[in-house]
C-alpha cells in the first residue's frame, strides 16, 4: 500500500522452494521484500535463486531492497533487557529500517541493574516511539513507562526458562503494566512492534 | 507531568473514604483529577465530599475538571464490536477527552455484520489512531488492522462467558491479529488504551 | 456402515509396519480406506507394499480408492486464511471428495485483507456448507459466518507463535464466534470437520 | 434477513431498562424478538413494558412470537446427559423451535447408565440433526456420534464442579471426540447449538 | 517389602550406564526388578551388561525376574480405547503381571462403536479390578464405570492432538467422570494403575 | 444395583422443590436415599416435605435411612491433613457408612507436623483402603502411600488461596505422588471417594 | 517450639464460635496466638469471647499477644508498590513483629515512578532482609534485588484486573526474576513471607 | 560486587563462540566466573578457548576460578526428593560453594520412603538454611519445613511426566505448602535457590 512498506512472508512453517517463488512474484510488483522467520537452509536456498536477497541470521531475516536510497525518518528507539533479546530486537530494528525510519539500539539494561538504564536516559528521552523487548521477568516496559511520555511497545520474548512458560510471563507482566501507555504485542514479535513504531513515528507525515 | 494529564487513581480496591481523601489532597496540586472503576456507592461519598467532582456512571469514571476550556487536538477513533463493549470504550473516550484530545466514537460495528462497519470506513481514514474494543471473539482490530494505515489499540473486554475465560479469547485473538501494526493492552483497560492514544495523537506536538 | 464413508486410520504414533497391516486387512472388506497424519517415510513404506495405495503429501494422507466413479454431491466450500493453513484444508477436501461430496476451494482470504474475501461473497453464497480453516486470530468463521445462512464449520490451526498456543488462541475465537451458526471442530482437525460437512451436504440425500 | 429467524439480544450484562427499549425498537420491524440469558428480575421489567413478551424461566428467554402458526419442519433432536443440562437443552430446544422447527427432546440419558440411551436408540435415528448437552465428563456426545450417521452438535455445559473448570472438562472432552462428525459450540450455548442445527435443518429448503 | 513387589526404577530421564549400574545394585537383594520409561538405547545397554534383563518394546519396560513360578492371583483386566493406547495398557499389564496378577485384556473398544464394548460386557463382570485406558476424549471409564460395581482406575493417555493438550483432555474427562468409582491416575502412567490395581487385587490376601 | 447402595443426588444447581421431589419418588423404590452438596435453606425444605430426613450440616448431605440395622463391614480408613478438609472427609465418612462399611477416622494429620501422622501408623496398617483429604500442597498421600501397602484414594479440596487455584495445586500434587498405588478423584469429591473405598473394601464379598 | 513465635490460626474457611474455640484452646498453652483472614463478622464474635484479643482491621488479624515486652530484632523491611498493597504489607509486618522483630515500612514505590524507591535506597541498604509486596505487573523485586545484597522475599498480590488473573501474573514475574537472590511465597501471602523473613532475621541467634 | 561473588552467565540461547568472548572478557576483571545451562558441544569450545575453564557435566556448569583459596562459610544444606533431581541440586550445591560456602549434601530422600529423610534428621537441624530439589508431587519442603525453624528455599524441578507439566505441579505444591517458612524459586533453578541461600549464610557477616 504505503511507500516504504515492504511486503512480507512469514518464512516459518513454509517450504524453501514455496518462499523462494513467493519472494520472486512478490518482487516483480515491489521493490522491497521482507521474509520472516528463516532459518540458514531457507535462506541458502532463497538466496541462490536471488542473489540479491541478504540474510540477517541474528534476526533472521530476508531482505530485498531495491528501493532507492532515501533520508530515513528518526524516532523509534529499540531497547532489550539482556543479549539474549537481542535477535528479537533486531527483527524490530531492521524491519522498521525498511520501513524508511532510522532506529536507535540500548541493549542489555534489564532491571536487575537499573542505573545502566538510567544511566542512558537522555537517550530515552530523544525517541518518539520506544519499542522495549524482554523476556523472563518483563519488567522493562514498567520502568521505561514511567520515565517517557511518548508511546511504549513491549516485546515479551521467549527468553528464560520453567515458569516463563515460553513467554507467557513477561507477556502477562507487560499486559498488567503499572504504568500506563504501554501497548502489548505478541511473544518475540519483534516485527508486529516495527509495523506499530513506523506507524507511530510517521503519523502526520 | 505533562499539561493536559490528569492524575489517576484506581479505585477499585479502595474504601471510598480512601478514595475521597485521596482526590482532595490530589486537587491541590493538580486541576484534573480521574478515578478509574469506580461504583455507584463509591461515587456518592467522594461527590457528597467533593460537589465538582462528576460521576460518569456507564464508564464508573469519577472526575475533577477544574482547567481552563483548551481546544481539543482531534484524531482519536473509538470503536466497539457491540453495545455491551460501551462502558469500556466511554472509560477509553472519557479518559482521552480529559486529556485534552476530541474523540470520535462508532460502536457496534463487530465482524458478523461486516457491512455495518464497511458503512463507515472513510470515518476509519479521518483517524490519527483508533482504539478498538471488543469482547467475545475479539476479531475487530484485526478487520480494521487491515482496513487503515495508522496505529491501532486493541482492548479486550470481559463481555461473554464460557470459553471466553473473562476477557482471556479475545486478548488472545488480537495478539495473535493477522494485521500487523496493533498494539494490545490489559482485558477492560479503556484507561490505558486511551492513554497510550494520547501519547500517539499528540505526538510531536 | 454407509456407503461412500472410506475405513479411517489415525496414522501418527503407530508404526509404519503396523499401518501397512492395518490397510491390507480393511483393504479386504472396503474399496476405500484413508489413513491421516501420515509422514513421507511411513507413506514409503505402505506404498510399497500397496501400489495402488495414493500419498497426499500436503494435507498428508494416505489414499486407497477402489470405488467406481460417482457423480459427487456438490455443496461443501473449503476456506482459509492463510497459505499457511492449506495443508488442513487439503486434509478436509481430500478427505470429503473420498466421502462422494464435491468441494470448492477459496484459500489465502484471511480478514486483514477483507476485500480479497468480499470479492468472491458470491461463491461463498453458492455452498450448502463452508468449512473455514484459520490459525493465528482465527477471526475469518466471525465474519463468514455473518455473510451466509448455511452451516459453518471453524478449524482452528496450529499455524502461528507465541500467544497463539498452538491453537488454543483461534480455538478460543471460533467457539466465542460473535456469528451464531458456528461449530468448531478440534485444533487442525481438517478430516473431522470433513466428515461433519459430508454429514450436512448429504443430509436428507 | 431469513423468515423464522428472529432478533435477537444477549440479554446478560445489560440494564432491565436498556433490553425493554431494545426489544421494543426491534419488535417494529421484526414479529420474533428472543433475549437469551436474562434473570427473573430482568423478565419482569420487560414483561411490565411489553405484555405479549413472555418470560421461560427453565431456560431464562424473553420470546416474543406475534408471527402466524406455520408447519414447523422436523428433524431436531435434543439430547442431555442430565437433569441439570436441562436449562441449555431448552434455551437450544426454545430457539429452535422459534425457527419453525419441531424439536424432539430426549434427556437424562447420560452415559453412565448406558442402557437408558441404548432403550431408545431409534429416537436417534429419526432426527436430522442432534443437539446433546452435556456437562461433567462430556462423553455422550462420542457415544450418539458413534450410533449415528447424521450431524452432531454438542453442547459442553458448566453443571459440575472442582476440575470441571466451569465447563472446560467437557468442553475438551467433547473437541477431542473418538467420534468423527461432532461440532462443537461454546459452554453453555444452547442458542448457538439452535442457530446451527437450524441452518442444517433447513438446508436445502 | 512385599513378597511378589519387584523394585522399580524411572528409567526416562537418567543415562543408560547409571540405570546399568542400579539395576545390578537391585538384583543383589531382589529376584525382580522392574525400569519403566526405557528407550531401545537404553535397554541394549542394560542388556548387555546384564544377559537375563528383558526388553519389552511396546511397554518400554526393562524386567528381570527370577523368582520361582508361582500360581498368579486372577481378578485384574485392562481396557483400552483404541490401540494407540496399548503401549500404556501393556505397561500395566506386565506391571501387574510381575506382581504376580494374571491378567485379561479386552483392547479397542472405545465408545465410538459401543456396541464393541457391550459385545464383551460379561468379561467386564469376571473382574475384580479394572484398568481403562483411553486418550482424546477420555469417555471409556464413564461406561465401564455405570456397568459394574468392583474398582475401576483410569488411566488418561497423551494419545491425540490439538485441544488433548498431551492428555490433559481425557485426565479431566475422568476426574469428572459420572460414574462414581473411578480412581485416575497420572497421564500415561500404567505402571501407577497396575500398582493401585494390584493392591486392590491382593487387599484381604 | 448392589445392595446397601443408596440412590444418588447431586443437590447442587437443583431447586429445592426438585429435590425433595426426586427424594419422594426414590423413597418408593429404595429404602438409602442420599443427596450431595445440600445448603440448610434446600434441607430445610427437604426435611419439611420428608420429616425422616436427616441433613447433616458439616458434609452437607441429606441421608434417608429406613434400611433395617445390619453389621458394617470394617476397613476405611479416612484421613485429612487440617481440620478445613473435615466436611469433605465427612461426606466420604457418612457416604461410606451409608453403603454398611464402618468407617474410622484420622483428622488434622498434615506433613507439616510429620510426627502426628506417625504417631499413629498403626491406626494405618489396621486399613485395607485408606481415603486421603488433602487442601493446599496436597502431600499427605505421597506420605502416607509409603507407609503401607493398602490401596489409597487421594481427594484434593479446595481449601487454600492464591496458586492453590481452587485445589488445582493439590489435585496435581496427588497426580504426580511419588508413591505409587494412589487413586484421585475430583476436587472436593468425598462422595467419589467413598464409592470408590467401599467398592474396594467389600471386593470379594 | 521457638520463644517468640505464636501459635498461627487459619481464620478463613472456618466458622467464627469455631475459631473462638481454637483461640481459647490455645492460649491455654501459648502467650502469642494469632489467627489470618479473618473479617470484622468473625473478628466481632471472637472478641466478645476472648476481650484481650486484638483485631486489626488492614490486615485482618487478630491478634493476642499477653507476652512480656522484650527488645525486638531489626532487620526486617516491608516495601510496597502500591498502596492497594498495603493489606498484604500489614500482615507480614504484624506476623513479624509478633514474632519478636522490628520492622521498618517503605510503602508505593512502585517502579511505574523509580525515583520514588532510588530516593530512598539508603534505607534498602539498612535492612538484613527484604519483602516486597506487588501485584498487577509484579516487577519490583526484581528492581531491589539489583540494588541490595540481602535476602529478598517476594509476595504477589492480588491488586489488579483482567490478565492479572488474581495475581498469576505478579506470581510469574517474580519466580522469573532477572534479580538472583529472590524467594517467592504465594499470592496474597503475607503471613509466610514474615515467617520466613524472620527465620531469616533470627538466623544465628 | 560483593567478595566471592562470581560473574555469571546464562548459556542457554547463545552461541559457544559468543559465551568464549563473554568468558574473556569477564575474566579480565573478576576472578572467578560462572556459566549456566551448558551443554558438553558449548563447553568443549569455551575449554578450547581457555584451559583453566572446569566444565561439571552433572550440573551443567562451567566454572572460572582462580581466586586464593579461603576458608568457607558454613550452613548450607542442600536435600532432593529423587536421584533425578540431582542435576539441578548439584547446580545449586556448585554455585554456592564457589560463593565461599562449604555445602553439605542429602540426596534421595523423598516423602514415599520417610524414614530415609527422618534416619538423617539430625543433618536437618545443623543447618542454617536449607535448600530442598524436588520433582513429581513435590512435597518434600513441606516436610522439611516442619521439622526446622531456619530457612527452607524450595527448588520444583521439571522431573517427572504427564500432569506434572514440566515442573508446574510440583511448583504449585511448594507455593501453597503448609508449613510456613519456605521460598520458592524458578522450576529447576538451583542457581538462584543458591544465590538466595547464599545472602540467608552470609547475612550479618
Ligand atoms: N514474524 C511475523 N509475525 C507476525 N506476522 C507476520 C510475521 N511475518 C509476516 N507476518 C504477517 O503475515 C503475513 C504474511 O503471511 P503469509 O501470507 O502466510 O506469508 C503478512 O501480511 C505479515 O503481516
Ligand atoms: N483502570 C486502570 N487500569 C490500569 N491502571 C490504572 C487504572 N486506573 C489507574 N491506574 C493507574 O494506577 C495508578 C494509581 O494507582 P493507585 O496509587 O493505587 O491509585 C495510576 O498511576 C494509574 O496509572
Ligand atoms: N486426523 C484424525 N483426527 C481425529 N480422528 C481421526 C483422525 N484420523 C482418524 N480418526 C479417527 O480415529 C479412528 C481410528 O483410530 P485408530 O483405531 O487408532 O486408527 C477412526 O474411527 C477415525 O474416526
Ligand atoms: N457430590 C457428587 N460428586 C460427583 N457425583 C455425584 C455427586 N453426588 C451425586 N453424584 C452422582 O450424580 C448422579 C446423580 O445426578 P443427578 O441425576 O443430576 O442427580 C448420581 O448417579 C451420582 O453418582
Ligand atoms: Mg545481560
Ligand atoms: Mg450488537
Ligand atoms: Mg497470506
Ligand atoms: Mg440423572
Ligand atoms: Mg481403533
Ligand atoms: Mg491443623
Ligand atoms: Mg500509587
Ligand atoms: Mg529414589
Amino acid at each position: 500500500l504505503r511507500n516504504g512498506f515492504p511486503e512480507v512472508v512469514l518464512g516459518q512453517g513454509k517450504q524453501p522452494e514455496q518462499v523462494a517463488a513467493i519472494v520472486c512474484r512478490l518482487a516483480e510488483h515491489s521493490d522491497k521484500v521482507l521474509v520472516t522467520r528463516v532459518d540458514q537452509a531457507m535462506a541458502d536456498i532463497v538466496c541462490t535463486e536471488m542473489p540479491d536477497v541478504v540474510y540477517k541470521s541474528l534476526p533472521r531475516l530476508l531482505v530485498l531492497d531495491r528501493s532507492k536510497p532515501i533520508e530515513k525518518i528518526p524516532g523509534i528507539l529499540v531497547v532489550t533487557a539482556g543479549t539474549a533479546d537481542m535477535p528479537v530486537a533486531e527483527e524490530a530494528a531492521v524491519t522498521a529500517e525498511l520501513m524508511n525510519n532510522s532506529v536507535e539500539r540500548m541493549y542489555d539494561v534489564g532491571v536487575a541493574g537499573i542505573h545502566r538504564l538510567l544511566g542512558q536516559v537522555e537517550n530515552l528521552w530523544r525517541a518518539r516511539v520506544i519499542i522495549v523487548v524482554a523476556g523472563m521477568d518483563g519488567a522493562l516496559p514498567s520502568v521505561i513507562g514511567g520515565l517517557v511520555s511518548v508511546p511504549v511497545i513491549a516485546v515479551p520474548t521467549s527468553v528464560g526458562y520453567g515458569a516463563s512458560f515460553n513467554g507467557l510471563a513477561p507477556l502477562l507482566t507487560m499486559l498488567n503494566s503499572c504504568a500506563a501507555g504501554v501497548g502489548v504485542v505478541n511473544i518475540d514479535n519483534g516485527f508486529g512492534a516495527a509495523v506499530l513504531a513506523s506507524r507511530i513515528n510517521q503519523s502526520g507525515q
